[in-house]
């Protein structure tokens, strides 16, 4: 039937590389606001403006059994979908869920998975209006979230130069409980860093805010870590960025967690995954009931072709860690 | 983690009432028009009414590599999903994958999945707006379709007493070619019957006239037999169903089929799954045009409380065989 055997197979190849062959076999349409590649699709039905996107959460790639319970698995699996639907500056409305079970699953746990994702819509306003169930070997859930904005969603392609950038809550907070939920033995005080990564954050209030205020320009949220998104950001506003690690904010804990996992806060904060906090590009000063979210200005967006710059106490940052000890709640904005 | 290991296992529990728990997860809403349950949600946006359905196709499930191409499998998981979406009286619009692979996977099949994918798109003048990749050990596409009405969707749940059931296309082609896809070799004549399972009919254009003339008064797609889905429509409309089955649609092919493979006629065509073809409610007549499509009137709706009876050659049929020989394009209506 055609299946190709040669050598050069999906696992050789970035994923990048795989996303940007999806892509060329997206048409571009003229009902699409935002093109194919921003964190969900934008979608026009009458005077509405309707945002979509799917995402995944597979045993395997994206979490052991041991790492959450059923219900934290279902509630994380909706949080992660929402985060490209509140990038956009939108709200979440409806969801639908794919579910994919094993044989052996207990039915109980089926039933907390299903709790859990059915909270987190509740938490969210959002209504699961779908599904769909099939067997296999390893749990997965594809999660489709659809939002809805009163004004034009926001894309990751339109800041300007001279923007802010800021960000939301803490980086490197999920990466750290990642991994610590990778070690024998947790140390002390693990927990929030791990409830972070079990339980990304819900910023469709705030960014949906920041949207239809006109305060923010563009958007998009951080699941590949900081420098990696901020890149595709600059990139996509064909624009550059500089980056001031001294500003970026850091949960108290990170640093220790850091050394106990014997790496550096610089991996954690800056190229660590799945923080599901959300950049956004602004001015220069946000209105109070903004900056009372604990949102950060970070950085700059400047002329440039897509390139990200950091720096530290004024000096670019070429490589080691960030120094370690000062007051993440202390300083800028 | 607090995973249940005991020995009451999804694998033990029937997929309805694994269904039946979700569906008590998702609220109803005043923004649903049709409940959850139907073939796809029906969500209310401004002055425009969508329907949106997911659906997957899993390697190892629903399909092997041997029985078709990436090319197939990619159109098949549209047609799929989309079906669903036909089944309301509405057109597929909009469509997102979420697309699981394992990494040994050759890049070639990969983008023979992803164009086969986006030709069934094409096909249905359908856009692919957004998607999600995942590396898995079995291959899976996860399709949530998006599709827009005219008019009021059509639900399962609204046949009246006195309305006629009509089928679209041929009963239990799909049925004969999956299995005949099982056998170590094949016989003469397979093919109709197998491309009939990898390429499920396109519907959406004869249901969303039927919807938007107000000729259908209820509707619902076969994915699991002809039996078992008129069942969910009898019991979803409160009736009973009385089908004829000296009035079934069946290829010229599958009564061959059904002694090759040792296996009867009524198990392919009233058992059978996958034919994705549409059950309808409507008058006793239909208009030319439709009746140009080769839809088959095949039942009426009586009062009753969800059962399904057979009759052929006017009594109740109650076990057994339907009679091979007759010509399935004689006859009714």
């Amino acid at each position: 039937m055609k299946w190709s055997s040669g050598k050069n197979t999906v696992g050789e190849v970035g994923e990048d590389q795989l996303l940007s062959l999806i892509s060329t076999h997206a048409q571009t349409h003229s009902e699409l606001a935002i093109p194919i590649g921003d964190d969900a699709a934008c979608l026009t039905v009458g005077d509405s403006s309707l945002v979509v996107t799917v995402d995944a959460q597979l045993e395997g790639q994206h979490f052991h059994r041991e790492w959450l319970s059923p219900r934290q698995l279902g509630y994380r699996a909706f949080r992660v979908s929402a985060s490209d639907v509140s990038a956009m500056g939108c709200l979440p409305k409806w969801a639908l869920m794919s579910l994919q079970i094993p044989p052996d699953l207990n039915v109980q746990s089926f039933e907390e998975i299903m709790a859990g994702f059915q909270q987190a819509c509740a938490d969210a306003s959002t209504v699961l209006v779908g599904g769909n169930l099939a067997k296999t070997n390893q749990i997965g859930l594809h999660i489709t979230v659809i939002g809805q904005s009163t004004s034009s969603p926001l894309s990751r392609a339109d800041a300007s130069d001279g923007d802010y950038l800021w960000v939301t809550g803490s980086l490197g907070s999920a990466a750290a409980g990642r991994l610590l939920l990778e070690l024998p033995k947790l140390p002390d005080n693990s927990l929030p860093l791990i409830e972070k990564w079990q339980c990304p954050p819900a910023r469709w209030d705030l960014c949906g805010r920041l949207c239809s205020e006109g305060i923010a320009t563009a958007a998009m949220d951080i699941s590949d870590g900081l420098y990696t998104d901020a890149s595709r950001m600059a990139r996509a506003s064909s624009l550059s960025i500089e980056i001031d690690l001294d500003h970026l904010p850091i949960h108290p804990l990170t640093p220790r967690a850091a050394d106990y996992l014997k790496t550096t806060l610089y991996e954690l904060v800056v190229r660590g995954g799945e923080d599901y906090e959300v950049l956004f590009a602004g001015p220069e000063t946000l209105p109070d009931w903004a900056m009372a979210t604990g949102v950060r200005r970070i950085g700059r967006f400047k002329p440039g072709d897509g390139l990200v710059t950091l720096k530290y106490r004024g000096s670019e940052f070429r490589s080691g860690d960030i120094p370690t000890g000062w007051d993440p709640f202390e300083g800028t904005p």
